[in-house]
């Protein structure tokens, strides 16, 4: 942690839990102890009562309005993180059919799901970037889907390779399945796309506790009738995610992020604009520096939200992450499976924090 | 919802999400923008920072001090909630059995319970509550456990009905297994009775969001080694409650819960002779009103947490929980599936608000 008196606030650039919106924060520390108007903290109310299906609604509605959601989707807001999302996407999707499932992997996250897709049916992995170990992603002409597929699995954006997809795969008739929990929000999507999108809130949606998915009515028609409760997207649907008490706080921190992309930032273009801005401060460094720092993801597969890099030495790069703390800047350690240096500006990243970042880049450049 | 002005607390006797202490509301408020010392929110902290893995390991120390668990005992921060845990017991404890497991059906989430454990394996039910509408638990010579089943599960406090074990069941060598989710942390308990224990937060423990599941080393040994990934117990026995990023706001919130378990109420035991104390003033105003009030459950049965009673008619009842919310006495309405009037009365349900509700018991059978 980042050398700090004890209130004033660091630079976050952690991967997840991450960073939320300051204005975000406040308002729920005014309204912690009571809600205005309920007599009760959000902490305390009952998921039943009018003031938190409100809260439910609003947040469903803004995701709606955000991303343009068609009316022949569901929003869901469960528990289990991403990890669930990895088996009850092939439970409910792939268990008892007689085709296989595509999986793109381009990462650690899309190897991890696929370990639990193969427990429930048969699976081709139609792509694999581990030759380069994962520095970059498919072309068009290295891959196809299985036709007839259930359905085609990638992760949007890697967080600890730091590849991002800059726009869908083309999976032709086969519904597409993406785990954008890393890139979620930053920009505008054609939700039409998608058969299924999911994402846990802890990068640029709200806290760890919650994870939103979204899909397609005749996906949901899928899910098998014999399945575990929890697991079966098909009663979370039908219950409009109260199948059980859900995660009601990270539910409401949630609407105010969201309440915060529409009014503060204005909208999802605006923040991809943002977004794109803060990334190129970073890469620019890399790119001027001489290769001082090497990025690890090929320039043409970069992430706008996990900038990742080496430096000459594994001696440098601890300097380099204690240094930065003891000016504030904070989480920079690359993923403990991969190492190096690791940037993550999500969404709630100030453009301050990144400009802070990018100049501390070049001072510790020319002093070592 | 109680009228209210925009920020005076009501007392709040919903089942759940529950009633939080003020203290501990408080102090989250403080540090909401930034806990002292981290320069963050901890609803941003990354679950793998120092910050945050002193937090869940206070919060099991403390879950540990308080319940005198024994060293061979894991305790887990999962989530999903109860309904999760329906389904992971079966699939880590009764798949691949070759015995049965034993269900006590007292209430409703014994009986939903019952519904997923079904689909894992062979399920005796040794005692069913349904010919008196669940309003008693069976007596010792009314049931016993199947010799050589894999567990003997029950619920030792039915919200809905309002039936609470006052001690646990017999089940000789048979491992217990008890969903705890809402009279957790009431008093003291002999952890070394159990097989499993588990319970979500959002009664006793904290928000909603989190479930603990405190269980025995041999029977973490049980969970199959092809499991989906978060359905395992070993997998987060194995990753100390770190398989996935765990619900870090809710952990922190439960902390502060037990540190004011501990430190303020002054451990178990005087947390249980309150909230006998708490219950009695409920239960002796149902006695002497002539059957004004009756109460659902039988007198050897009540539940020190949910007073459930019904009014001589529905349209009296209605009008009961209509002049309750005009006095600040909030939640007072009984389960959907039953009807009739629930006060929950949690750990933090403060004796004063109780005794408000007593009187205004008293008062409303006067004016009807």
């Amino acid at each position: 942690m980042a050398t700090a008196t004890a209130t004033q606030r660091v630079f976050n650039f952690s991967p997840g839990p991450a960073v939320l919106p300051l204005p975000v924060l406040e308002q729920a520390q005014r309204e912690l102890v009571c809600l205005p108007g309920y007599g009760m903290s959000v902490l305390e109310m009952s998921h039943r009562s009018s003031g938190f299906l409100e809260i439910l609604d609003t947040t469903q509605r803004l995701l709606r309005e955000l991303l343009a959601i068609p009316q022949n989707y569901q929003v869901l807001f469960l528990q289990g993180g991403a990890r669930l999302q990895f088996s009850m996407i092939p439970i409910n999707l792939l268990r008892g059919q007689d085709r296989p499932a595509d999986y793109l992997i381009t990462g650690s996250w899309s190897k991890m799901a696929l370990a639990e897709a193969r427990r429930e049916g048969q699976v081709n992995v139609v792509w694999d970037g581990k030759a380069t170990n994962y520095d970059r992603l498919p072309g068009a002409d290295e891959w196809k889907p299985t036709p007839g597929a259930a359905y085609l699995y990638y992760c949007s954006n890697e967080t600890i390779q730091g590849v991002q997809f800059a726009t869908e795969p083309a999976a032709g008739d086969v519904p597409l399945v993406c785990d954008a929990s890393s890139d979620f929000l930053h920009k505008p999507l054609d939700i039409a796309r998608y058969g299924l999108i999911y994402a846990c809130a802890q990068k640029n949606a709200g806290p760890a506790g919650v994870t939103v998915v979204i899909l397609r009515d005749d996906l949901v028609a899928r899910s098998g009738e014999d399945l575990h409760g929890y697991l079966s997207y098909r009663n979370h649907v039908k219950e409009k995610s109260l199948f059980n008490t859900p995660p009601t706080f990270a539910i409401y921190l949630m609407k105010l992020v969201l309440q915060w992309l529409r009014d503060e930032v204005g909208g999802l273009e605006k923040m991809h604009r943002l977004n794109q801005e803060k990334a190129r401060l970073l890469y620019d460094v890399i790119d001027a520096s001489g290769g001082f720092y090497r990025g690890h993801a090929r320039p043409e597969c970069r992430s706008l939200m996990n900038v990742t890099f080496r430096l000459p030495s594994e001696a440098l790069e601890k300097e380099f992450i204690r240094a930065a703390e003891q000016q504030g800047l904070d989480g920079l350690a690359g993923h403990r499976s991969v190492g190096g240096i690791r940037a993550s500006i999500y969404n709630a990243m100030p453009l301050a924090g990144v400009q802070q970042l990018a100049q501390f880049m070049r001072d510790f450049q020319e002093q070592h």
